[in-house]
């Protein structure tokens, strides 16, 4: 979507601050606590606040901005595998819940109950959905007759609420967005294929090409997986602090909802038949994900597929025509398809304003002032990598658009050194457990002794994010862990 | 948004109906009962279903894909006008409810309450938001430092909750989606124009030129308006029983909540000012506003702007190439950039099959068989008018191009001529009720008697829809009734 009208206005900041004070005054470094940097990150790029109720969330323009590319992206892929987006209702019967065990167990300690509407206490208390596989099952039981009317390919976004007792902005709220996929297939192996074609086409595309964010792709292991799932897929990235992040997850979940909700149909012989199915969803956690895989020091650092502002252009001063020049440049780089913003804010001081475009991440910024305007030049910032050249007027936009195919780039190669990096080859459990504090582990198969080993890793509050083959390639659901390999890390 | 490769199925139907016995068959006819002809149209064009929690509402695919499109719409016209998309919290805490007294008031029965929270009771009940002035006035107290700061421009996309005692489909359902902008400036002055400009070029002309159905503009009575405003402005629109469907409102605030949230400011000469707001919302009731202005016996008329299809190619049968031929139009159609889909399910009847697109209001149909390809023409059929003809097989992308303008115009014209048609001049208070009772009632303000005469036409089931200037335009904030007309109606 075009971005409209009105700016984004960078953090409130007091004028005259020096450009080293006024950096080292923002953030505290990532090296010092990781934690607090991304807190500060979040609060002072304007991305996200405290809601009022314990949990709960306010996404700020900025941030809602970039959620909405991310959404449109996500969305764009959703409909080009074939599925079709709905809405279910907020309020699921309780008795709906306690169907499928497996399911009520997983999620019973998170829901949030609403016990009394218009001014009466309800018959049948409701539970605002923290997930919404049982609503949306009972109503694809009454879709689904025959084969002709499958596959069902359901898409919702919304909002879900799951009660947190240590809530972090973006990564684990009491609320948060998303959305949940929600399908119905003739045969279990056309809902295999369904959840891996989600998993890679919308989830691992939109990670690496849109967010260049490299994950890894692979199998839960039995006891990660999704409460009333038989398997569980899903995309794992590494953010700069070695810990992984759970970025989107694909779950089959065989017959399990469809036996409980009556989805069933009458196949080509004639004869009565349970649907096989999946769901899946990736949710605003992307946005915590975009933070710490990308961010540094200085602050944000986005891909340009996702920037609200992709190039910003800071008049220096505004004297002697250069006011009127910046203006002018701005028109050309939306003209070529940028989305461009003007600082004008010359009444703050020139390093203060630097500081800010750095911490909301704007990938590329051009500074003009009026000797720059006599040279017939500007000077072009990466925010990638901090480097400046300056660039003949009439290029600029030009070079403005190459950098941002650029930045786009180099911000995926250098995630990709990252986890390249900050994964170890380990060979037991102990050695995995020591690589965990500050990567990940690539550990084999047989070293989790069938759940042995599991145990010990997640004592030391380290767990398997996902199994691989030994290729990287996904397993089938079936193949034993002790030909895999499991992916071992702390996560988020 | 484009449409994803995924076709629309229309709804299951019997194979070798005849044509006629098809069309009676589907729906309760308007003349008969308007109420019932609605409730078919909503179920049969699957636009949306009834949720197990009363006056839940699921928002099936076909009536989803239309929402998408009017939300796209009005949120263009939104970020056009300068505002910015956030998202707040869905739970607000009780005591934030209580704190403006006319606010409390309107709202208390309608409240969904959560009462726990994570398997344990909440210290404090959250309200589910039935709007969300309390919660996000919260945060503009905190935004808004200094006049720099203003105009704060602020839009939701959302779900609320308004418990419904007599619940019907998209117009009164206990969980709606809607968007809600909410605002603060520096002036009343600068309050009131922003009220003013989204009612005309957020929500007038998005019923207008996209939605294509004419809406009466003004200010609403005392009584009317929303609870905790100084002013609410509105657009209604007739539907086709005659009855008034309000489309969307726009507040004007004044300090009542600034004053109770404490957004103040430092205006220029440094002195603590509270600011002035507006509120304003439009909700998927506008997907009911569709069906009821513009539908007929046949089910839904879309206008094209929104149609999920706009143009639907039915191989009548697809032998002698016809059923290629009818696909490579679909191509062509696609690449003329139309929404186009092809029906080659010639295992149901002809009749059938057209009575399905009529039934979901798709603007133009071809439909193609192996004479029609002999004869290198096929037939055009508009849904709007029922008209037919031949067109040469080469000119049949021009004109279907021509007719989803056509349609649009045609459909906006003929709401207007019925708008037109359907108001009458009333003198008296009793005039305008037996007017309403099949239309509306232009009432002249002094016929209201300061109040007395709102109160003998809300004895009636008759209400004051707006207040407009005698020669339409729209009177100021505190113009007195008297020199008005009062739009008068019967209303959902």
């Amino acid at each position: 979507m075009a971005q409209g009208g009105r700016p984004f206005p960078p953090p409130a900041a007091s004028p005259n601050i020096s450009f080293a004070m006024a950096r080292a005054d923002v953030l505290t470094p990532q090296g010092v606590d990781f934690p607090r940097w991304y807190q500060d990150v979040v609060a002072k790029a304007e991305l996200a606040d405290n809601g009022p109720v314990r949990g709960t969330m306010v996404i700020r323009p900025y941030g809602y901005a970039i959620w909405e590319r991310l959404q449109a992206e996500i969305d764009a892929r959703i409909k080009a595998a074939g599925a079709q987006n709905a809405y279910f209702p907020l309020f699921i019967p309780e008795s709906y819940f306690r169907r499928e065990a497996e399911h009520v167990e997983g999620f019973s300690p998170e829901l949030a109950v609403v016990t009394h509407g218009g001014g009466k206490k309800l018959e049948e208390p409701a539970v605002v959905r923290p997930t919404s596989e049982t609503i949306i099952d009972s109503f694809l039981a009454k879709w689904a007759q025959s084969y002709r009317d499958l596959p069902l390919l359901i898409n919702q976004w919304s909002n879900v609420v799951r009660w947190e007792l240590r809530p972090r902005l973006f990564l684990r709220t009491t609320e948060f967005l998303w959305q949940e996929g929600h399908t119905a297939h003739a045969t279990e192996a056309e809902a295999h294929e369904y959840a891996l074609r989600i998993l890679r086409e919308v989830y691992e595309d939109t990670m690496v090409n849109v967010m260049a964010i490299p994950v890894l792709v692979g199998r839960k292991t039995e006891r990660e997986r999704f409460a009333g799932a038989t398997t569980t897929w899903s995309a794992e990235a590494m953010m700069r602090d070695g810990k992984a992040l759970q970025m989107g997850t694909s779950h089959e979940l065989g017959q399990n909802f469809a036996k409980v909700f009556g989805i069933s149909f009458s196949d080509e012989s004639g004869q009565q038949a349970y649907a096989w199915q999946t769901s899946w969803g990736a949710s605003t956690r992307l946005m915590g994900a975009l933070v710490m895989a990308h961010g540094d020091d200085a602050g944000l650092r986005l891909p340009p597929h996702l920037a609200p502002v992709q190039v910003v252009v800071l008049a220096v001063r505004t004297e002697d025509g250069a006011g009127e020049a910046a203006e002018k440049l701005v028109l050309e780089l939306r003209a070529a398809g940028l989305r461009a913003q003007l600082d004008n804010r010359t009444q703050l001081s020139f390093g203060r304003r630097v500081v800010d475009w750095e911490l909301k991440g704007v990938p590329v910024r051009v500074e003009l002032g009026p000797r720059d305007l006599a040279g017939g030049t500007a000077v072009v910032c990466r925010r990638d990598d901090g480097t400046k050249s300056p660039v003949p007027l009439a290029g600029v936009v030009a070079k403005a658009k190459e950098l941002t195919g650029a930045v786009q780039e180099s911000l995926l190669q250098q995630a990709r050194h990252r986890l390249a990096q900050g994964t170890v080859q380990a060979s037991t459990v102990a050695d995995a457990i020591e690589a965990a504090q500050s990567g990940f582990a690539a550990l084999p198969g047989p070293a989790l002794r069938g759940g042995e080993g599991e145990d010990e890793l997640n004592a030391s509050g380290v767990s398997v994010r996902v199994l691989q083959r030994p290729d990287g390639s996904l397993p089938s659901p079936e193949e034993s862990p002790d030909g895999l390999v499991a992916i071992v890390a702390r996560a988020y």
